[in-house]
């Protein structure tokens, strides 16, 4: 059995059910190898969510829409049911097709007794066709499992991890005063998606100006970068339905004493988080001890230290202060700890970081970031 | 009342229904003009999808994640409560504080008795809370409204296609040879995105070669366009809230003979487009006439020959063969002929059409499009 099916039939047993119905995107293809579309949003052409349906002993089916046939390939469920979600000659119905389609599967695989659901995306319809069924969450327990990665999982965020590496790199080429915030932007996607072979969905930060990098986040805008404006540079791109995480700052034409003391002190958190992170240390311990580095600076950062990552993100555990869950060989986290002032700007630098059995070691990281670009 | 708040109002009243629960992000959008950020997939800070509560009067709530503040700032809703998605503190619960907020707009409301709602998204977790009511479906009657525009999704169709257009601005100047599809995407891309001044949702097609456009869809890859390739661009951002469209197509160093001959069949299907369109004439029969245009000069398409557009692509009616419904004043349609020859490659050429009292208008066309590009 595939390992993360194996995991997640664990949180099923975990949740007390018997059965789970997987409608969020990520864990669909945590569970089915399934990777959904979802950079146009939902699909016209599907009549609800694609869906997994897990048995505690690892049966795994999905239904999906036939746009979705090519994502079913790559997929590992035993069975995958497409139906008609458009047709060239005439409308179809995709709603009565994902219903039919559904309850066929559900029926044959036995599905009945307790279900797990995801409360946010599980449709009533859904609920519809199981009659006599009861429902329980399953959010908890399945971020439980997915916190500690398997090694396919870890091969897989190393490679979303190298795509964001590239970007950023494509970032300290492209960086420019007289280009516009989506003009840089559009040369890191293109170095990313041409990495990856494909598009990827894209999330993140994209911001340059004292103003906007002041205030930590935001997508890129057609503001022109100009010379000595700090930019930050957060790149989050999902690859092969894992996300990869990166972040670099720099300031146009070369740092200020200023931005330069800013850098040291979100580089000297950054520094600490890979000498002491290792299993047993506590998120809020972690998160505690990354905003004193930075506060011995004079600095500060209003946004969390870090989190996990894997088919979403963030993922569960984050680096919060009042997180106690504690780290574990396996997780792999995202630590990105930040200095801002509203006179110079703001600065944050992020590395994707494995636990391993007594320590940690960096995943990945980005050109120039032991040290502020010139 | 905001005129598509009350075309809401009439599918609430078509329904059979006194309230409409909506939940897809385009019904969100054209009921609440509250405009969902898609590109990431489900935010994994949100406890279930936007919600527009729409009554029979034209009350209209919405109920987002903190994080879509800004998303909601935009919107017409009398009534926007953000919950809490996100926290930088600790870990919150998305998913108990959206049912809670939720349950406390119906209640103020007073929502009840027979409640329409979208079938794919409509969440278990929000029926739970409306015990007692009956549901109906609201997806035919709301496709319905929705196929006629208001002057305000004309401006904004017209807005959302000059940015498709400008898109194939950059399509003409950026295919060139030994570049890869994802880099002429990409600055594509970037296009559009400075004349929309941010991130746009962005799906269509981007394919180059014999093989890749005489299939006639697909995502660019990282393959190199070479000398005397074909490539189909057909572009789809979605901008403020509203979808553009547009396809081109070129051969890249100048067209050859065979595939001049493609271009002439698709462009004489899409110039009877702009005579025939008028009211009252018939989806299928539409379709018919492309068709035969193209068949005429011995190609044919296997595609629809295209569809209306707004808050969601595409949207009904689709110009198919067995599409019966029939062209009315205020509809914008997409028209896209092809050719396709596996030994030559494929052309498509897709424009912007209103429909006004007589006959129609091009919204939106692109550079070069009356004639094959050089």
């Amino acid at each position: 059995m595939h390992e993360r099916l194996e995991r997640t039939a664990h949180a099923i047993a975990a949740s007390g059910a018997d059965w789970a119905i997987l409608t969020d995107p990520g864990s669909v293809a945590y569970a089915s190898g399934h990777v959904v579309p979802i950079e146009a949003g939902p699909s016209v052409f599907a009549g609800g969510p694609t869906t997994a349906i897990v048995g505690r002993d690892g049966t795994c089916a999905v239904v999906a829409a036939n746009v979705e046939g090519a994502a079913a390939e790559a997929g590992f469920a035993e069975v995958t049911e497409l139906y008609e979600g458009v047709a060239f000659e005439t409308e179809v119905d995709p709603i009565a097709n994902y219903r039919d389609r559904l309850e066929d599967v559900c029926r044959r695989l036995g599905v009945g007794g307790t279900v797990a659901v995801e409360q946010p995306s599980f449709p009533r319809l859904a609920a519809e066709i199981l009659q006599g069924c009861a429902f329980v969450p399953i959010e908890r327990e399945l971020a439980r499992v997915r916190a500690v990665k398997t090694v396919g999982e870890i091969a897989g965020l190393r490679k979303a991890g190298h795509v964001a590496a590239l970007g950023q790199k494509a970032f300290m080429r492209a960086r420019h005063a007289g280009r516009t915030e989506l003009d840089v932007f559009a040369e890191i996607r293109a170095a990313m998606e041409n990495a990856a072979g494909t598009r990827v969905p894209l999330t993140g930060d994209f911001i340059s100006g004292v103003t906007r990098t002041a205030a930590f986040t935001g997508w890129p805008v057609a503001r022109t970068i100009g010379p000595g404006d700090p930019v930050i540079s957060d790149l989050s791109p999902r690859v092969d339905g894992i996300w990869g995480d990166s972040c670099a700052s720099a300031m146009v034409g070369g740092a200020s004493p200023a931005f330069r003391n800013l850098f040291d002190a979100a580089r000297s958190a950054l520094m600490l988080a890979g000498e002491i992170i290792r299993p047993g240390l506590a998120f809020n311990e972690l998160d505690r001890r990354l905003r004193d580095v930075v506060a011995k600076s004079g600095h500060a950062y209003p946004h969390h230290s870090g989190h996990s990552i894997g088919f979403s993100v963030p993922e569960w555990p984050r680096i919060v202060p009042r997180e106690t869950a504690v780290i574990a060989e396996g997780m792999v986290l995202m630590v990105e700890p930040g200095a801002y002032d509203p006179e110079i700007g703001g600065v944050r630098t992020e590395w994707m970081f494995e636990v391993t059995a007594n320590g940690c070691r960096v995943l990945t990281d980005f050109e120039h970031a032991h040290d502020l670009p010139g």
